[in-house]
Formats: C-alpha cells, structure tokens, sequence
C-alpha cells in the first residue's frame, strides 16, 4: 500500500493515509524531544531502531493474544498500521521507581515497586500532559468505563508478556508508555514500543539503554539504542 | 475527659491526648493557610465555625450510617473525637469543576461534570501533597486494596448526602476533601468539613462562601463563614 496525504506529525512519527481508509502508514523520524518538547534533538539511527523494534514487540504480544494496530513493516522506517481513534491517554506501566515517579514521591530511583503502578496521562501538550485518574476520565468523556477497564488489563498483561521478554535479553523493564485505540468497535494497542517509550537497565550494570541518555545528557545515546537492537537480535 | 499533653499542631488543629489512649481532643484555630502554607493568616472565629460545622456533619452523617470519629462537643473549639490512625491520603471529591482541576484540565470553573470525581492526594507537606491513584497507594502501602475500596465507596455516599443537604440551605456543594482514619480495625471519617475544606457557592448568584474568598483575597471571609453557619442554622 502506498502514503496517500499526510495525516499528521508528531513529535517523533508522521502519519500517512493510504487508499485504504482502515489503514495508515507511520513513519518514524529521527526527531527526538523531551520534557513536551522543550529539549529537542536528533538520534541517528533512532527511527529504524524504533521502527524495527516496535514491529518486533506488537508481533511479540500478538502472539500472546494481544491486539495490536501492526500490519506489515513496509520499509526500514514505515509500516502499515490499523488507522485507529487514538484513546487521548498516555498509559504509563511502572516496576521500578524512576523519573518523574521518583520526584513526585520522593522515592530514590531503583527502588522496586511492591505491585505495578499504572498511570494515565491526558495527552495534551498544551496542558502538560497531567496524570488523570479513572473518575477523570470518565467525567471528561475520554473513554468509558469498559474501555478503562479493557486498557487497564490489557496494559498490566502486557507489561508481564514484556518484562519477561526484555530479562530474558538482560533488561530490566523499568516502566513504559501505551497508547490505545479504537478500531472497529475494539481497544488495539497502538503508536510504538521503543526505547523512546520505556525505560531500559541492563539488569547486572543497572546502565540506562533508553532516551533517558538523550535527556540527561548521558552521552552514548545511538550506541544505547543500537545495543538493545543487538540484543532483541535485530 | 481532659486535655493532657499535645500530641501534633496542624496547619488548623491541634490535637490533645487524653487520659483514655481511644481518644483524643481536637481544638480548632482561627489561623488559615492557603497554598501548601505558602499564604497565611487568620480568619477571625472560624475555629468556632469549624469545630460546630464539623461536629453538625459529622452528626447528620452518623444518622445516615456513616462511621466518623465524632464523639462529643467539649466547648466553642474543642470536639472529642476518636482517635485514628491516619490514612496519608486527602480525599477530594468533586461535582463542579473549579480550582487545580480547572486549571490542570482546561475546564473552566464551573462546568457541571458528567460524573463525581473522585481524586486521592498523598498527605505530604514537603512533597507538596501529589496526587496519586489506587496503584500509587498500594505499590506505597499507605493503603490496602480494601480500604481504598471502602474509603471510595464512604466517599461517594458522604457526597450524596452532603450535596442533598447543602441544597436544602440553598448551598451547591462544588468539591470537598476528606480524610479517613483506621480505628479498631475499621476505616471511620476523621478531620473536618467546614468551610476550610469544601467549596460552597450560593445556588443562584454562585457567590463563593468558603476559604476560597481568602485564597483569592475577595474579602468578606468572616462574613462568608457565618453566613454558611447561619444558613445550617447554627
Ligand atoms: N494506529 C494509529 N492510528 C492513528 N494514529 C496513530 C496510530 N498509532 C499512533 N498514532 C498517533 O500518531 C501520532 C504521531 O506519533 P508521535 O510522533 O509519537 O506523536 P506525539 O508527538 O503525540 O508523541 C500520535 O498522535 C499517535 O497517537
Ligand atoms: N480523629 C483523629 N485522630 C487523629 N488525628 C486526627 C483525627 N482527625 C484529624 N486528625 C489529624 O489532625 C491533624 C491536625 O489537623 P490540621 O490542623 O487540619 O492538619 P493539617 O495541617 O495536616 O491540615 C491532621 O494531621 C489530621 O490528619
Ligand atoms: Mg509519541
Ligand atoms: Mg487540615
């Protein structure tokens, strides 16, 4: 299938129509921002990475009954998605403090979490993204409770499917970012899983293998996405 | 029962022990502080409003079945009370949309939402109290999975019957806070509910007659406390 108009940019993918109106085509850019934009900077490399290795996990958790918006990987950076109504919330799974988790609350990073947190963010730039809870949601109209329901239980599934992927490649899976959405009346998985979106610690070294070398100014930012490529086997 | 030695001098409380461990003394200050403490000041008598409000509530809830700490008016400021162990947590409940939920969510004040909003805020001074959801909760231990549920079901319920009997004094409750407090194994309604701690607006001109008129320097603070008591018939 071939992009038809431009849909849409993000800050990290742009979004193609097709000819077909149930499909779309992503295409993810080496652009990289952080803290909404306000950090801004270029990762060579990163959009294959992201690419690759997202297609990599959705076809992963398919396997494990997961639904997900993957299609068909089209080219080292484009792949033909279900076009879904993006649920307007960032889903964050967390297993071990870090971040913005740690600052909030005052836990010092690293510390493993007695059960997995799961936080909601309403994906606004203009606000800020604020974390949200269930009642929130569903005052605002974000999504209704069944659809709450659904994410919240296909999101700590897939954080098990996930952990249990990344240790057997010696990665620690700190926390990461979903984004669901709506395509014929059923919550798919959507957008990406990378190493823009999760946290990655080598399990012994506790090294960071993730953007959060490009937003602390780490160093070593394409190496670290290369290295979890390397690992995944890609 | 007697005061003995102060236990904990709050922002608009101090606590006594007594002679009987079960209980304690609450005794309400005139001080108010806004923003984390950030603002202070006094509103003069509002001890004394808050100390019968509360106690008036606390009674009117009881009769309905909900379980408080209320047990007996000592004088203008002074209430027995049971003592809890704490819940950590400030308990919001909201109808209207005003204040931070205004302003993190872009809903202008006053916007009528579709359901209760139910919001935990973790009870911490120096982190500037964060907002949180169930799973902050449980992953800190600050809760069980139980008496969260238990906190939410009270919650809503005191909602209900706090925002019928608000109207019948021509009051539309807007939002409110709570805390909840483990006593002999049971989770039972501590703290206040008062002017301090609720949003009041007037059912037609929507005046505010609550301590957002000192948050926001309207003026008339003392003039809306007594209003408030003089409309609960107190
Ligand atoms: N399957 C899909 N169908 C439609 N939109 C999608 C799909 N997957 C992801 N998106 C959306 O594509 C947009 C572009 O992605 P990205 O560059 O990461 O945006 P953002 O700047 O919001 O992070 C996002 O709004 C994302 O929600
Ligand atoms: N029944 C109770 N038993 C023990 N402590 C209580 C009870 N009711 C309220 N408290 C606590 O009394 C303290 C004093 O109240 P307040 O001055 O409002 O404190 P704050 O500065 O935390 O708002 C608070 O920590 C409150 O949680
Ligand atoms: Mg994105
Ligand atoms: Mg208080």
């Amino acid at each position: 299938m071939e992009k038809t108009e431009q849909l849409y940019e993000g800050k990290a993918k742009k979004v193609f129509a097709t000819d077909d109106l149930d499909y779309c085509i992503v295409s993810y850019k080496d652009d990289a921002t952080a803290f909404n934009g306000k950090k801004k900077g270029t990762i060579t490399g990163k959009g294959v990475v992201n690419n690759k290795m997202s297609n990599y996990m959705f076809k992963m958790l398919e396997k494990h009954g997961i639904l997900t918006h993957y299609v068909k990987e089209l080219s080292d950076r484009d792949t033909l998605v279900k076009k879904v109504q993006i649920v307007p919330l960032e889903v964050i799974i967390r297993n071990v403090a870090a971040g913005s988790f740690s600052k909030r609350l005052g836990v010092p990073e690293g510390s493993v979490l007695k059960c997995p947190v799961l936080e909601f963010c309403y994906k606004s730039d203009a606000l800020d993204d604020p974390m949200v809870n269930d009642s929130h949601v569903l005052a605002m109209g974000w999504a209704t409770e069944a659809e709450v329901n659904t994410i919240k239980e296909m999101a700590l599934r897939i954080n098990e499917l996930m952990k249990k992927f990344f240790l057997s490649v010696n990665i620690d899976l700190i926390d990461f970012k979903l984004e669901f959405g709506r395509y014929k009346g059923q919550i798919i998985l959507a957008d990406e899983i990378s190493p823009d979106t999760c946290r990655f610690w080598d399990v012994k070294t506790h090294e960071k293998l993730d953007k959060d070398r490009f937003r602390r100014n780490l160093g070593g930012v394409e190496e670290a996405y290369a290295e979890v490529m390397k690992r995944i086997g890609l």
